[in-house]
């Protein structure tokens, strides 16, 4: 018992902001690239532990596994159970996609920056694909039916990780599911600020949680026309009732084709800006062909591959600017929950998912 | 003999600038995504039909197909072969990637858009990955030790190919080298120019052939410090006698730690801008660590992972703009042959690796 009370004995370690401390193998990689991470339960002295209460999975990573699962819960949840208890993280070695995390602060370590107090309730918003957890519940209340995921566990903060206090006036499920995509919206309106204001945004996957954030930001930041593209009638007409574009369009993302001819209707010139929102493959070509010259694309899904980009754009010689959807902006969870709170087509299309 | 005098039979079918008319499996998709291009010898009214000197195979490429056969040019030989019989194009299964191609114009289509003519020599600058091709002469001129790939044959282009002839003043396996490389400092000198004059610009992989040319790219459009990254003591001197750039570091750009205090050493803040052109997976991270909140990462490596970017920049907290490196930019092949017509040292960094 003395032990407990004692500082670990880890304290006089070297520690490390982005937590190379923790790399177990391989030795010298950042944590999100090491296959296994230390879990150990005391504190190097800038951490944070965390009692984790519900992880919420990244959706290609939970899509994956239900398909390798053929949609068996108790099979999926076994799969999490034993990539959390190999790797010491959520991280879907297929996908290398993680999710999210919610919970209450436990500890704090006396060098901690990011200024959180025992008992602050947090999302995490760094991928579970580099923090450390342990799963103490076997993951016994959940079905394995649903990327949301009630726990009990811990999971380790490091200095340079980023954790936002819940807010009081939203379900803390629909503010979990807000953070999870915040990087969008961010970067949505950053970069559509930079092209003048009658621009053309076509959001792909607009109905979805990443999408329908990234068409009211692209509104917020001054577009001049929002196109949503979902893959069918039924969510054309939820995007419609949520009056979150002012075109709603049905074509499969993975058509370059259909969707450049879907975009060619609304505006012959093409999108400014194309922000690539459904995490299926095979979306780069269609982007691409939908984007003017001069205007930019930005992918946030997981599932997007680098060389068929790159590749893609020169072979159709479009002169698009393309960018990695960085899922981190200064801010970004607040800007993606004040959008939440002013838009309650948003807001309903959220509730709709949770 | 009359036959082949006639408008093709062919021209009456639908054809589109991009290719799609080429593809044959699967239907619907770009033909850089298709796995098989249709090869025929005929035109569409808007192609241009090129005989085929020399294949310049993409690195990342070639040295896949280098391991896979343990350096056995034979078998590295036969494997081309078989990937663009069977596919009609010399797109590597393995990294989705190509190459590109130099020969002289043979035919053009009444309605090609390219302004080429019949005789005019030329290298495509559109990937081999969805270029219509077909060996003639079973590759017997080349020994598979080599990306520079002697051959006879011929190649479609479409009517929104790219192809650049090729300039009378220099080699044209030089200039070919050049061109299979010209997004990239086109694309770094677009991108330095929106920073202020002091900007710190690092260039992993500096002494290679993208590489090189990014680094007198940078230097032209305004950079304050050019950092040239190299894994070798050897390419440190080879980069020094070029006086390519102002501060010349060995480190594993693989490694996040070693990378970024190596580019600590030079400018504390880290740089403004970071370019990643070495063809080795795992440079994500530390290209992240190595760059300023607010500063621009491209990458130009086929070897990137979407995710590992994605997710890295994420846990790392860092507020960087990430680029996927497109191949195409308006002029890009004239304005890389400019940079190395002023610029001995990057002309002997290309001819060392002719």
């Amino acid at each position: 018992m003395e032990q407990d009370l004692q500082a670990p004995a880890t304290g006089d370690l070297r520690h490390d902001p982005v937590g190379l401390h923790r790399v177990l193998e391989p030795a010298g990689v950042l944590p999100q690239a090491a296959w296994r991470l230390d879990t150990r339960h005391e504190l190097w002295p800038d951490e944070v532990r965390v009692r984790v209460e519900r992880l919420n999975l990244d959706a290609a990573s939970y899509r994956q596994l239900e398909r390798t699962h053929e949609g068996d819960g108790d099979a999926v949840r076994a799969a999490v159970l034993e990539i959390v208890a190999q790797r010491g993280k959520m991280q879907n070695p297929e996908t290398g996609s993680g999710g999210m995390l919610v919970g209450t602060v436990e500890e704090v370590g006396p060098e901690s920056p990011l200024g959180l107090r025992a008992g602050d309730r947090i999302a995490t918003l760094v991928s579970l694909t580099l923090t450390p957890l342990v799963i103490e519940d076997f993951l016994a209340g959940w079905d394995g039916r649903s990327e949301q995921v009630p726990t009990d566990g811990y999971a380790i903060l490091f200095g340079r990780s980023i954790a936002a206090r819940i807010p009081d006036d939203l379900p803390a499920e629909l503010s979990l599911a807000v953070m999870d995509v915040c990087g969008a919206p961010a970067l949505t309106a950053r970069v559509v600020r930079q092209y003048p204001p009658e621009a053309v945004v076509v959001v792909i996957g607009g109905a979805g949680k990443s999408g329908s954030l990234s068409l009211v930001a692209a509104r917020e930041a001054g577009a001049g026309t929002t196109v949503g593209v979902v893959p069918t009638e039924s969510e054309a007409d939820l995007l419609r009732v949520a009056g979150l574009a002012d075109h709603v369009l049905v074509a499969d993302a993975r058509d370059p084709v259909a969707l450049s001819q879907a975009v060619h209707s609304v505006d012959p010139e093409r999108a400014h800006v194309t922000v690539v929102c459904v995490d299926v493959p095979g979306c780069e070509g269609g982007a691409v062909l939908s984007t003017r010259d001069g205007g930019t694309i930005v992918f946030f899904s997981m599932a997007t591959s680098f060389s068929a980009a790159a590749l893609g754009a020169e072979g159709l010689a479009a002169d698009v600017t393309m960018l990695v959807g960085n899922g981190y902006a200064p801010g970004h969870a607040d800007y993606a929950l004040g959008l939440l709170r002013g838009s309650d087509g948003v807001r309903k299309l959220f509730e709709r998912r949770l």
